[in-house]
């Protein structure tokens, strides 16, 4: 049924969003004592991220830059620099923290890699994410790695094309509606989705209400390899 | 003699680092208020950049967060966080000013597409390049845009190998001698060197002592198509 299996990585592969919230956390409570009572500190960072990712895009340092402006002007300027440091100091060490791996992905992919194309397609930055895949110890198990701007019906389109996949026998595993499921049945393709605990509130779509016989929902990737099995029967 | 020519974009077929210059005349002013006499503000920048690339990557966005790294030491914490919003201000118009291409680029680009496949192999950030190609109305010339995170030999051998392309029928025009040269005539490709008058720091080399002959220097790109219908001779 299928030829090429495809992955996203972040919070499918291993945990990306919790740091995020890590760092939102932080960043709460460094801006805090400067902001007014009554302020919605993390939904205005949210707010400033939202409005910067046509000219930003993804990314831990996307989420920095927008940090700081919204650390600057939630205190109307009277935030010392010095506080800001933090937010950076932030940014370096969210930028080369060590991968972690979700439980049994390295089994997973071992399994589908062995029956199938297997690729990994991520949305993001392409220094951080380059340096994800290269220091996770899983990369090759992929055929192919690619990193793009955003996943949306044309991404997909054009990237199965250049690697001359149709999509009829395309399978992408991920944890965000949005990005990994929705875009990928729209243009024919099958979508298994995994979802995470934590969602970015950026990437949030309700399910399809087209198509619905395109995709599935598994509850753990372990579970990935024997459902692919089934579909070959 | 060529299958494929290939063109790097930032200052070989648009302006770009006249804006880095800007930015970086603007940061020493901006802080040169809070910093001691005698201190070199731009050479700490760069330093602090060449620091950080390995977790940042290039481009804007990590100029940016290097920028404000640097004025917040520079200034031992005290520049206000009033003056860093300059600094942020220019991050968000750098990423989202206009592409300003060289003077006949668009002729080149027809001339070479209609001989030769055209691609485009450009380094940085996957967000600003995109936008900037995106925009360009020069995209249409290109086969094929392949942005990368470092133009070493392995990242071009790699792209090589994904688009079918024989180093030896391969022609890389840049100006660039470490980025768009020495790896390509190192896997057995040909260089184009069209030298523009400012060159980053960080992307400086001297010319090559080895394989000198698969390399030339044309004064502008307008004398790119020329000397590629020579070589068929």
């Amino acid at each position: 049924m299928f030829d090429v299996v495809a992955f996203d990585a972040d919070d499918t592969l291993w945990f990306s969003e919790d740091s995020f919230r890590k760092y939102e956390t932080q960043f709460v409570d460094t801006v805090a004592p400067y902001v007014p009572v009554g302020v919605d500190i993390k939904a205005a960072l949210i707010a400033t991220e939202r409005k910067n990712i046509d000219a930003y895009g993804y990314g831990v340092k996307s989420f920095g830059l927008s940090s700081m402006e919204a650390a600057i002007t939630l205190s109307n300027g009277e935030i010392p620099s010095y506080e800001l440091q933090k937010i950076l100091h932030g940014v370096r060490e969210h930028l080369t923290e060590p991968v972690r791996l979700f439980d049994g992905v390295a089994e997973v992919l071992a399994e589908v890699s062995s029956q199938f194309r297997t690729i990994l397609i991520t949305k993001g930055d392409l220094a951080h994410q380059t340096r994800k895949v290269e220091t996770s110890g899983i990369s090759h198990h992929f055929d192919h790695v690619e990193i793009v701007l955003e996943k949306d019906p044309a991404t997909y389109a054009h990237v199965l094309k250049s690697l001359d996949i149709n999509p009829k026998s395309f399978c992408m595993v991920g944890n965000s509606m949005k990005s990994d499921i929705l875009p990928v049945i729209s243009i024919g393709g099958f979508g298994v989705y995994v979802p995470y605990e934590i969602l970015w509130e950026l990437d949030h779509a309700e399910h399809p209400t087209a198509n619905a016989d395109r995709y599935v929902e598994l509850e753990t990737l372990s579970l990935v390899p024997e459902w692919l099995a089934q579909q070959h029967k």
